[in-house]
């Protein structure tokens, strides 16, 4: 049992930095298997096909990236400066892969968004979901941060979704030039986005 | 002479749409010719690899995106009318693209940003290429609606990148939920980013 999940846990971690790497479609699941030592016969055994790793590995980075956004955006500071956090977060992160590995590999979202989204339905419509849900969890910081009369915003769900696409083209960016402070002036910019005034820290 | 430059078009004009529909990675030689209807010999005296056909279709592209952008930036309105051009075009061109094939196809090089800028070092640079200029030209309209006192932003070229990334941003959620409407917010979300007041139209 621990061995079979260990290989289970190695073909989800040889895949991620593959397709982290390659991205997705260039892949075959011979090459998975090589990169994570385990016989192609266990492939089968754990996932029925490519595209079922594809969406267990957006859900396992899912489920590891929902669980960071709640810690920083449902804490008990102001809601402003809990966005600012996100972004800072964001920051730091790339920071860590770029120290780690050499180039920035922005969003893997974003990443399957642009490769994948016109090949696979069963791909965008996970991916439709996990953008959804960051769009719900931004959203409820704005709508908060509106009661108290800290943003001028009027459509919460719009701004949230601005707010949301300036951090996937500002991470495009960071991994087009390898630039991690291409990420600098997010918080700046979503300040602009939801109409919160210069001062609010 | 004129046959040649036709397989040449021909060849072009299938990876163009190839690599639309499912990427530049995944991508042979041999099927790019069979969909362009040539001999595979033909690709060859044309290019030198798959990488210099990209190279190619990218700059064919931007040769053609760049001038519709220099059309609609350089016109007489007022600045700030040219920028909010720059969204509707984009905005129209999308569905235009999305009523043709059924699907929004996105930003070619946004695409090739996210499948391809830790794989080939040659197209990274031109990519890093086309997007410095498209915030060059963003910046110099930014630069006179200043000058105008049509906007509040300090930071010019902070703020071009931003209007640029909000602009990626967005075509890749309108490319994510086939959905070329995630476009209608842009020219408020520039007006924000730049600090134009709400009545500028």
């Amino acid at each position: 049992m621990g061995r079979t999940s260990d290989a289970r846990q190695k073909i989800l971690g040889a895949a991620r930095s593959l397709i982290e790497g390659r991205g997705y479609t260039a892949l075959g699941v011979a090459e998975i298997c090589k990169a994570a030592g385990v016989p192609k016969g266990s492939f089968y055994y754990f996932f029925e096909s490519k595209e079922a790793l594809a969406l267990t590995v957006v859900d396992e980075h899912w489920a590891a990236q929902q669980r960071d956004w709640a810690g920083v955006l449902g804490g008990d500071a102001e809601p402003l400066q809990r966005l600012r956090r996100l972004f800072e977060e964001t920051e730091a992160g790339q920071r860590a892969v770029q120290q780690g590995c050499g180039t920035v590999s922005g969003c893997l979202f974003g990443n399957l968004t642009l490769e994948l989204s016109n090949q696979t339905e069963a791909v965008r419509g996970r991916l439709q979901e996990i953008f959804d849900a960051q769009v719900d969890m931004v959203e409820a910081v704005i709508t908060e941060a509106r009661e108290r009369g800290d943003v001028t915003v009027t459509d919460t769900r719009e701004a949230a979704q601005a707010v949301v696409a300036q951090l996937e083209g500002q991470v495009m960016f960071a991994k087009l030039y390898n630039n991690t402070r291409r990420l600098s002036p997010l918080w700046d910019n979503c300040r602009a986005l939801l109409g919160a005034p210069r001062d609010v820290r």
